[in-house]
């Protein structure tokens, strides 16, 4: 049984010591600056309580360490725990923004390709399901990918000014579920945004509704919706059409009731709610991925790289939302726009 | 063009000389006991007034006959139809009692094939789809048929006595779905009713709410369920499941529209209202069929045999109601139980 | 953490096994009449050995049962357990007939409520939807209801035998899904059975493909569908019709995935497999509601006399089935037909 | 009974003459340059023939003028019939391009309002419904506007190089109803355009794949997807997510047909075929709505203004496709770009 160290016993970090019971794997200790946090989440689980992130490092049955602290601190632990020979998990994004993504990959070198980047949504059984249709062929050539992301609700107010802004903190996600599909780096990013939602959050600089689209080199065209609110609830979908066909990944359901009244005619039952339970299966299949990447020796099957690459369409789509035009994007992640 | 003399003037008249427009045919002339709703009706659709059934049938430029007056007439105006060498569509039911429909067959001799007996439901394209499914095999050998017919709302309370009982009235239509899905005639028939909609209806020794069980000679299993009531309106469904599949012609909507709110999560468009927009179509092709298989010399592809079956399947599930036992079925439509 | 002994380590043991954990109760020792199962099911889930029934009874640290061994051990072991002063969740079904279920019963005495019958389809979150709904009001007065029931594939031949039929064995779930539903018992049964899947099931006096109607007193009316094989894969739906609405409990898909190809206009993802992944939520939610309720010291949900009415109704349909005939049912479980 | 003089005997104008009849209006005469297809179409409609425009025009039995010839002509037919006092419906686009379509509104004057522009899209009862939604309040206000559009295959090659490109020719019913939908006109347009289905397309200068973005002075965004080959069918789709929630107009079904097989698990029935059968409905409702203004005097629901628009934003369109950025739009049509 892999041993996991847990960096960080916040949300994020509930949800993969969860996801690590239900996998199999064993949480051997946790460590996070707030000693009471890590002390409850250890109650819970069973594990042991790291008093600093070294000791967590320095324990012979931690194989791998799990970085799912706050953003601005995922380069250094990364860097730590890939120093002390330890596999690496880390919660995305993987730096706060792009130079210091950039920085971590180039620390990283050639082990950049071994560190696991935390894109939950690549392992929702829906949307894999829409990529290995693609892979096998079902659609022919992917021409046009939708991608719909809208949360229930904004996130608390406090969290916004540090949240790096919807593309970096919410349409990462969406970035990085866009490379995987088209399968071909990105040429060009435009974005649209307004504050439709909350004036406060328009306030402070940032848009609470987005549109985006990207375009590869050959021709295949990738549109992102985001919306901070949806009255409907957690709104998560992607639409892959090609030369033979289409696939959908729709919102899974929390059963598969329907009702018929006199003013509803077949309504089906409402969506899973937010991440926690539409994407619970996804963190549960990370960290078996993750486990068993380890047990073969195999590269992660996304890495710090991609980590950084989805930060740098964030970034190149702030831009093109400041420029109203379209903004280039280079292999290299090179900035080719006015920061 | 065909020209078509419309016996009868009242709302299901109304609706097949729609359909007649509709399929591109004439309606030459109408006829009704009550004189004004024939010139109602030939003012609205520019045929002439018949002051008699006779002068209806003496038209030369009256190629056929479409009998939709009240059903104790039906026998009488098909027959006469019959003799004076038109075409004929009857509308169900073929006759008010197994009798009289044993009677009417009986005097139609040959010529009771090429009465066109106007079960519309088997021009219903969804329906339909189902048979021809059957047909290509697609479902493998038929095993299961489940039948849902739910009306939205019970028939007028002074109706309810002459309509000779809710399965003489309503489940006709369903008992001629089974045996066209089922292409074999059942041997055994159980039923069961309950008055749960409106306790009138019980006080004058009808139900409301039924469901039968028929079973071919070789095991074929047929599930019919009714009620005079559904809160969500039309409810018209049909299920066959065979040894390689199943397939279900289920309630059309009005649009394809889908509603999402705050306690609705992708609800679809109410169902088409009751039969005049549910079967609308189904109408029109029926008449299409008529006209076709006169042009062409064809027999009738629902025929006065069907129409005597139909009535001895709703006698015979009356006396099982009555009895709580299966009743026995035979082939020449012979009476097995006590009246 | 209540502490549970697994009497048995066959096909349904490994199922509890895996759902004790899942809803975090202690699974401390497992028994199985061959040494080598409960070795094999001990080593991959921690528990200890028990190389006698009673050697798990005495064990301080269980105080609670979980009956999972073949059909005719269920009333013994469940007896013992209850002597020995332990919680008991037994396995469906009861017994493996009435005579020896009413023995059972009778045995129990007042305890017989107190005894879990595991019926887990009363805890799958779309068939308890319905039941919420229907006690909600959502649907008024319940009228119909219908429950379909099929199996991807016939159970191994050599099974068939000592099945019990396909009534006790297969049918014994929705009997008491009917039950639940109309929270109302039945005062009469009519069934249909034929032998269309496979003829060795005919050979052995079994029916493969077959039909039942239920009424209440007040006139509700249940039918119950049930193949062995469906082409599909595992049907399991509920169809509630009541005086103001229906709700349906339909088939769960694997993934919101949906198709669109030239062949293939929208078409949903498969359904989930046989009962471990369909019903795998079920049996978690199950282990669940027997935990808390010995944690509050609440009656079962469902208990012995559940498991005593169903098959009760299985008796009486297969009565039915010979005889041609409803049969009447009495609310004492007296047997009203010839044997 | 209002009286109709057709222009045109083509494709669009058969559409149309079928939708007169279905509509109750009456076919008077029908003109067209090429006598064989007026006289074709005379022969099936029962309408006379018109020799010369001036002929159909000077007829008292004319109240109104439907134009249905090829594009190039609209412009002099709409205002030739307008100043011969006819009421006026004009098939889409209302010119070949903008500047003629700017010369046609200043033509026109006052009687701009009054010209009915056959956007039939506006009439189709599922698109209509999200426009009622909408200013029913269903949704809140509208935030994001997704409308996806893709035909069966793509127009006969030679068709290409005449079409005036895919944005005036196809998109441009998507222009419409993005205007009508949103409720404001946009400030902004970027496009994307490739050439992914036929490389002669490309070799033509034109494009067959595209998404624009279009944006609000409030900040409503509204995207568009084109493609013009779809391998499933022709996809018309409209999705409005406002504030308080969503309403979608899906696709609607041939019927409700459901598959279940081996390899099919609830696939729905295939889509409407081209736009014929999809948009049937559509054009009997616009030759109504358009009747029953001419019979109230109000003015057209769709006007020679809204054409103008439609043909505003596709050029702005093909221009930011050219310059790789957004185009500014103004509320009187002025071109903002180097051309």
């Amino acid at each position: 049984m892999i041993g996991i160290a847990l960096m960080g016993a916040g949300r994020m970090a509930r949800v993969h010591a969860k996801a690590i019971a239900a996998a199999g794997a064993k949480l051997v200790t946790i460590y996070d600056v707030v000693p009471a946090a890590a002390e409850a989440l250890a109650g819970e689980t069973g594990a042991s309580i790291a008093r600093s992130v070294q000791e967590a490092l320095d324990r012979p049955d931690v194989a791998a360490v799990l970085v799912a602290t706050s953003s601005d601190t995922h380069v250094e632990l990364t860097g730590q725990a890939v120093q002390a020979g330890k596999a690496v998990m880390c919660e995305k994004p993987l730096a706060p923004n792009l130079s210091e993504a950039q920085r971590c990959v180039d620390g990283l070198g050639e082990q950049a390709e071994m560190v696991f980047l935390a894109f939950n949504r690549r392992f929702d059984p829906g949307h894999a399901a829409v990529k290995q249709a693609i892979e096998a062929g079902e659609i022919g050539a992917l021409e046009q990918l939708t991608i719909t992301s809208r949360d229930p609700f904004p996130p608390p107010f406090d969290y916004i000014p540090k949240s790096g802004g919807l593309f970096r903190d919410m349409m990462i996600h969406d970035f990085d579920m866009a490379r995987w599909m088209l399968g071909e780096e990105p040429v060009s990013v435009f974005s649209r945004g307004s504050c439709l939602v909350d004036p406060q959050i328009g306030a402070l600089g940032d848009v609470d509704t987005a549109c985006v689209i990207l375009v590869t080199r050959s021709g295949k065209q990738a549109v992102i919706l985001n919306s901070r609110r949806s009255a409907y609830g957690f709104d998560q979908r992607i639409e892959a059409f090609g030369s033979a066909g289409m696939v959908i990944s729709d919102n899974p359901r929390a059963t598969g009731l329907k009702h018929f009244t006199s003013a509803s005619f077949g309504a089906p039952d409402r969506f899973r709610s937010f991440f926690m339970e539409r994407y619970g299966e996804s963190y549960r299949l990370e960290i078996e991925a993750f486990v068993d990447g380890l047990a073969h020796g195999t590269p992660a099957p996304v890495n710090a790289l991609d980590g950084l690459r989805a930060v740098y369409l964030a970034e190149a789509a702030g831009a093109s939302l400041r420029l109203g035009k379209a903004v280039e994007l280079k292999t290299n992640c090179e900035v080719t726009w006015h920061a």
